[in-house]
This record gives C-alpha cells, sequence and structure tokens, in this order.
C-alpha cells in the first residue's frame, strides 16, 4: 500500500467502524472483478458506508489524497465497470440496503442503492406493485442506474432512465445534490437525471434513488413461436409494434440457444428459431391483443404458438430465457462469456442478427443469440477460452464486427450492458464531437478524475 | 446598432442572402416577444437559415462578436423563452420546415426544427400513425424539445423528453453534434439527448431532431365526467391510474372555466369541476377500461359521465379543452392572461389545487384552474391588467406562493411551460448545490454565454 493509502486509512477509520474498512485479501479479491471476461484488478481498500454523510465523507477523504473511488453494488456487471484498474478505494453498497418508503399513491419508491430488485419487488408485491425493469442478474438498483440497465421489459416499460425521478448523488468534491424531485415531469433546469442514469460512477455515487412503479396486470399471458427462419421471427416483431400490441415481452432466442437451454433447463423446446412473447393487460384487452399476435406470427410463417398463462408455467418459461446465459457457461466447462450487445434501428436488426450468426461460424467460435428483439437489442454469447490468446483475439475481432455494423446502420456500440472498459474503444466513433461534450462534462464535474477512473470516459 | 452587429450584418450577409438577414422595425417586433405576459425587448437582426451549415455559421459569426443568439419556432414560449432581452441575433427556424423523413418500420420521423406538430401529424396521418405530445399551441418542433413540452397525452404517452432518440445541435461555437441515435435504446456515453432537450436554448441551436411516433389507436373513446367537488374529481385520477387502466388523457377544468369554455365555445357543459378523458386501446379493451373507470369516477362521486365515441363531437371536446386559455382571453376583454405551471406528487394534488381557488379566492384576482392531472401538473389561468403595477404584483405574489408550496411537497416550479424568465428565480431553491452542477456545465459548453444568454440559469 502506498502512502495515500496509509493515510486514507487512517481517515477512514476515524469516522468509520473497524469493520467498515477493509484490507482483507479475500474481500478485495471479490470486489476486482464482476461478471465479464475483463482481467481483474484489487482495490486497495474496501469500503462499506451505512450512510449518505459517511459517503460524502469518503469520497472527499478519497478526493483531496486523489485516490480512486469505485462504487460496486453486486459486481453483476459487464464490461468491467467496477474493476480498480487504477486501483483505490471500493466503495461497497451492501449495507445501504433499505427500502425508505413505499408510495403507491404516487406509484413511487424511494430505495438506497444496495437494494436488489429482487427484493424490491417482493416488498412491491404486497401492495400490488411491481418494478418493472428486469435485466436477468439480480442486480442492485444504483447498479442498475449507474449502467443504465434494461432487459426484457423495456419495450413496454422503459429502461432504467425511464423509472428515475430522482437520485440523490454524492458528487467528486462530497457535496450531496438530488437531481429530479417526486413529481411526475419537470421542465425545471437541466435534465440532471438523466445525465447521471448511465455515468458508471464517473460523476459521483448514488446514494438515494426514487423510482416509478406500476401496478401489477391484471392478466399476464407468456408464449413460445417457432419459426423456421430467424429473420421470420425477427421481421414478426416490428409487425406487432405497429399494429400497437402493448406487448410487454418479446425475446429471441436462436436455435443454438434454445438447444442450450433444453439441456440446461431439462425444458423440450423445439430446435428451432423462436419468439418467448409476454402480454400484460386487462382480460378483454388482453385476448384480443394474443389473437392479433396469432395472426401476425402466422403471416411470418410461424409453426407454432405456444400458450402459458399459469404463473408457473410462465415462471419456468421465463427462467428458462433467462438461464440461456448459464446454459452456456454449463455446456462448455472451461471456456468463459464474451457478450456482444448492440443494439440497432428495429427494421435493420434481422440481417444485423443473420450478419453476426454467419460472422460467427466463418470465425469459428462457438455460440449463439438472444436478444431484446422489440428494442432492437441483442447479444452474441460467444464461448471463450480465455488462455488460448487466438481464440481471445477472435473473439474480439468479431466482437468489433458487429459493433462496426451497427454503428454503421445508425446503432448503438451497447444497447444496455454498458460502456465500462470494453465498449470504450468505440465512443469516439459512435459520438464524434459528442464525445467532447462529454470529456468536458467529465472534466468540469470531477476535475482530478477521481471517480471511477477509466471507465466510460477518458 | 452598435459597431458589433454591423460587422455581424456584413459577416452573415457575405454567406445568406440578403432576404435571409434583416433589421425591419416589424420583423424585429414580432420576435420580440412570445405568448407570455413577460416584457418585450427588439433583437438586432432576425435571421433566416436554411440548412445546418448556415445556423453553424451564423452562431460562430455571432460567438465571435459576442453576439447573443437566439433561436425561435413560432414564439409561442409562455415564459419569456425567446425574448432577446441582451438584444443580439434572432435565428428564426421557419424556413427549416421539411419533414426529412417517415420511417414506419422505426417508428421514427426525421423533422427539421421549424416543423410544427400539426404539419407532422398530417404527414404521420397518412402512414397511420401519430406524434402524442399535445401542448395545446401548435409549436415547432425544435421549440418543443427546447422546452421539453408536454401536455394532455403525457400521462401515457411520457413528454417531449421521451420522444427525442436523437438531436442535431449547433454548439456555442458552431460545431455540430448529434445527441443520439436511431436505436430504441442505448447505454453508451452520457445522455446528451436528456442534457439538451429542456435546455431551451442554452447549450445549443438543436437542427434536426429524430422523434419517436405511436400508430394510431384502433379505437378512441373520449369523456367527461362531472363531480360536486373538485377534490373528488382529483382523487378519482390516481385510483385510475393505480387501477393500471391506460387512460391517455386525464384533464382537469374547475367550475370557472367551463363558464368560460361554455361563453366562448358555445358548449353547455355543466358548470361543475369536470374530468375531460381520453381512452386509446383495442375495442375489447378499451371497453373494459371505460367500465372499470365509470365505476371508479362512481366510487368518487361523479354526478354523470358522458362519452363521445364520434371523432367529430370528440374533436369539438378537446378544442374546448384547448380553447380554454382563448376562452378566458376573450371572456376578460382589455387583460392579459399570467399562467401558473407548477408539478406536483398526485397524492398532494387535491390539496395543492384547493390551496390554489383559496389563495385565488382571497387576492380578488379573476380566475381558474385547469390541469394535466394524471401528471399532477396544473395551471392557474389568471387574467390581469398588466398596467395596473398593484394587480400585476398581486399575481407574481400569488404565482410565487403556488410554487412555494409546490416546491414544499416535492414538486417543481415548472411541470411543463420551462424556466425561461419567469421561473429562474426558483432555481436555486428548488435544485439547491444541483444548480451549480447546472451552471458548471453551461460554462463547460458556452463560456461566453453567447446561447440564449439570461434563460433558464445565469
Amino acid at each position: 500500500m502506498n502512502a495515500s493509502i496509509d493515510q486514507l486509512y487512517v481517515q477512514l477509520t476515524g469516522f468509520l467502524d473497524q469493520e467498515q474498512v477493509t484490507q482483507n485479501e479475500t474481500v478485495r479479491d471479490l470486489h476486482s472483478k464482476d461478471e465479464s471476461y475483463h482481467t481483474p484488478s484489487l482495490p486497495d481498500l474496501v469500503v462499506y458506508p451505512r450512510s449518505t454523510d459517511e459517503v460524502s465523507r469518503i469520497v472527499k477523504a478519497a478526493g483531496s489524497l486523489n485516490v480512486p473511488v469505485i462504487p460496486f453494488g453486486v459486481g453483476s456487471s459487464l464490461e468491467g465497470h467496477v474493476i480498480p484498474y487504477d486501483h483505490g478505494i471500493t466503495i461497497d453498497f451492501t449495507e445501504m440496503n433499505q427500502i425508505i418508503e413505499v408510495n403507491p399513491s404516487d406509484m413511487l419508491v424511494t430505495v438506497q442503492p444496495g437494494v436488489t430488485r429482487s427484493v424490491l419487488n417482493k416488498e412491491l408485491k404486497k401492495h400490488g406493485l411491481f418494478f418493472s425493469v428486469d435485466p436477468g442478474a439480480d442486480a442492485t438498483l444504483g447498479g442498475m442506474a449507474a449502467t443504465n440497465a434494461s432487459g426484457t421489459t423495456s419495450v413496454k416499460y422503459g429502461v432504467m432512465r425511464d423509472q428515475v425521478r430522482d437520485l440523490e448523488v454524492v458528487l467528486a468534491d462530497g457535496t450531496v445534490i438530488h437531481t429530479g424531485n417526486k413529481a411526475a415531469k419537470s421542465s425545471s433546469g437541466y435534465h440532471l437525471n438523466g445525465l447521471f442514469v448511465g455515468s458508471e460512477g464517473t460523476l459521483g455515487c448514488f446514494t438515494e434513488l426514487t423510482l416509478r412503479v406500476f401496478g401489477i396486470p391484471e392478466v399476464t399471458t407468456a408464449a413460445r413461436a417457432t419459426f423456421t427462419s430467424i429473420t421470420n421471427a425477427i421481421e414478426a416483431v416490428p409487425a406487432i409494434l405497429q399494429a400497437g400490441i402493448p406487448i410487454a415481452r418479446v425475446e429471441l432466442v436462436d436455435t443454438e440457444s434454445i438447444r442450450q437451454v433444453n439441456a440446461y433447463s431439462e425444458t423440450d423446446y423445439a430446435e428451432l428459431p423462436t419468439l418467448f412473447l409476454e402480454f400484460h393487460g386487462n382480460e378483454a384487452g388482453l385476448a384480443q391483443d394474443v389473437a392479433f399476435t396469432e395472426e401476425i406470427v402466422t403471416d411470418f410463417g410461424c409453426k407454432e404458438i405456444l400458450f402459458e398463462t399459469e404463473t408457473a408455467s410462465r415462471n419456468r418459461l421465463w427462467e428458462a430465457r433467462h438461464n440461456a446465459a448459464y446454459a452456456y457457461t454449463h455446456g462448455f466447462p472451461g471456456k468463459q462469456m464474451m457478450l456482444t450487445d448492440v443494439c440497432v434501428p428495429i427494421s435493420k436488426l434481422a440481417e444485423a442478427v443473420v450478419f453476426a450468426r454467419e460472422e460467427l461460424d466463418r470465425t469459428g467460435l462457438e455460440g449463439g443469440i438472444v436478444g431484446h428483439v422489440g428494442d432492437g437489442n441483442f447479444h452474441v454469447l460467444l464461448m471463450i477460452d480465455h488462455e488460448n490468446e487466438e481464440e481471445l483475439k477472435t473473439a474480439d475481432e468479431y466482437n468489433e464486427t458487429i459493433v462496426r455494423r451497427a454503428l454503421a446502420c445508425g446503432g448503438t456500440c451497447t444497447g444496455e450492458h454498458g460502456v465500462g472498459v470494453g465498449k470504450q474503444k468505440y465512443q469516439r466513433d459512435e459520438h464524434g464531437e459528442a464525445y467532447d461534450v462529454m470529456l468536458k462534462i467529465k472534466h468540469v464535474l470531477d476535475p482530478d478524475n477521481v471517480l471511477n477512473p477509466g471507465k466510460l470516459i477518458k
């Protein structure tokens, strides 16, 4: 440990309990990585604050010694967001995990950043409410706001940014601000909610979040629709959206991924390109939506559509979908996953996915494709041997090919995983001179580059 | 005209046609005001660019001479946003009024900033699509994005910020950036879309907008529900929302405003607190929504609910609602309107509106209340004699009383009209130290304070 860290340790233990600050090797190791393939790197200290005031004092102390600060939820990020490449301190928000208020009248909830979405949903259920963003992982809400997470339900309910009504944020100098308020809309001042959501810990640490929640729909129906061609499956989706059907989930799972799912989840789904669908609504409206969707998918060559109305079988279906990533990990022992994450205009999606599959076959890499196709967002799940430099290089190049094509058709290098360290090399190309605006904002709000340095922007 | 303006005139006419730059007194007068009660002030020049490149050169030329630049749509702003208090040049976007692309597959449209929403909707109708934001006035889309406009349909479809997928923006130094892309979602870089929408011309001039559009719903039904008490009318609204009814419009019109509407629009609506409602959906689902809403409003003491399913009668109903402001102007000849615009958490709305009415009665000012109550946003329409300093002072103080109460309960000083010059005095109180973050962003992006100086922030 260098002198600054020693000094910081003394300062921190001056106002925190001994057990809130640790240099323990195992704990540091747990905070050296996320769920991605990016190389781990150890923090010097891990700190567990219990209040906004403590976070403010921690950030201020670290800032005055020029020690990097990395906020950490459960470490489920996918582009190395929480890896302390410049070392410094990791602030673990595990102990700031209170649901502060559930407000059914305003359909709002206020939480500390360490609350996970499953804990929140369990509490909300008592009030007939639910929190809509579902990225698969049981991430913390602070982390989900930091990366602008989304997932399977965004096509109807929007992404994380759409749910954030207010953030309490500790800035680089320890100042505590609120980015919004509790009203449903506002045209007052610059929109700081939008700026801070997705800022990946580079502009501040979130210490409290006020989020929009929704009423649990009267009826929920899920379905699996199989197609003989992946192009047909994808092209059915804009037709469903244009018909004004308020589809709640529409997920593509390609043949290879269905195969992995069957092996892992002991399902016997037809091994064909499949759309997993979910409808939310009132009974009469949903019945009409379902019937109309059946007509549309039939027009697009759907081979079979099977409905799941029972909660248990519906849950099994979505569990199988969410377990697709684990299924691959299980199916390719010794290999690790690399995920692509582009999002393209939906009119370009079919050709982008077909291209991704063709390129994948060309490289000889193992993997499959799943996608939040209602948003034009898809992932190639690549199974690679990280010890094999050649394979890693091929996978990196493949990822780049997919990104370049997405950018060329008006899309983005990351639909939902964020930039972290993995997508930095595309930022200038994607944003052009707007990247300079981002750099200016970072520099003016964090002049000493203390907050999660080297992530998102540099 | 001072020397800088002379010099700028020479520079501008070097690359613009003579008729694109004017010092004409009448034209300048038309650009000296908006639809608000704020005191007019003349620009030195009015410029009519025809391309992004021209806007870039205009802004760059003005910036190099430290001459203020004020972007102007149709001048329907309500807080003095377009009034050139520091003089300088007004950029009128009238000639940049092309619909560049309608893209039904991606449910997107790309327009120049001078396109008005009625022109856009006329074109979209051919494709079975519509643009959802309806602030009443036939504003330009550039202006609507600049103020984060909303209105009657936001409860279902969201505000202007929710529709903006990409902006082309000319920055203070003439650089042209894009703030987003054409994908439905992105976690790449800082969210500049959100930051620039609602920036009121203080961070850049918008030269192109890519906006989300929606399919025209299968069925639309409107209704008028009358209540014996304004509190009951308002309290029915969160009950409707919590029931998960995807109501498309829910507007409060108080007794006084119904009286004005009847006099102006020759309607014979019952002179009682009224909710104007609209439902969008499929036939079966909407019927169920309507029946459920009837039950709910009945529970809240609704006296009568009348439905309008025919397009003509539905349009008449919304025309009457939208004409409420004109009705007042007509009903109080010689007086001018001042509008309050707070937005509060919906659970606080009933008491906020009752308070506003009581305070209004106490002051003796003439006026009434209308509101986008699904969002917790309401306006007091005050009719005042601007020559009467005492009355103007009373109205200002009244406006302040309403704002202070909104801020005290977690609301905002402006739900949709924006800050302009009228709501500046509340910015520090509303945003606290977050206001310093806004100031830093303004200063780093417009260091010489050339872009719409004195608006939103200063």
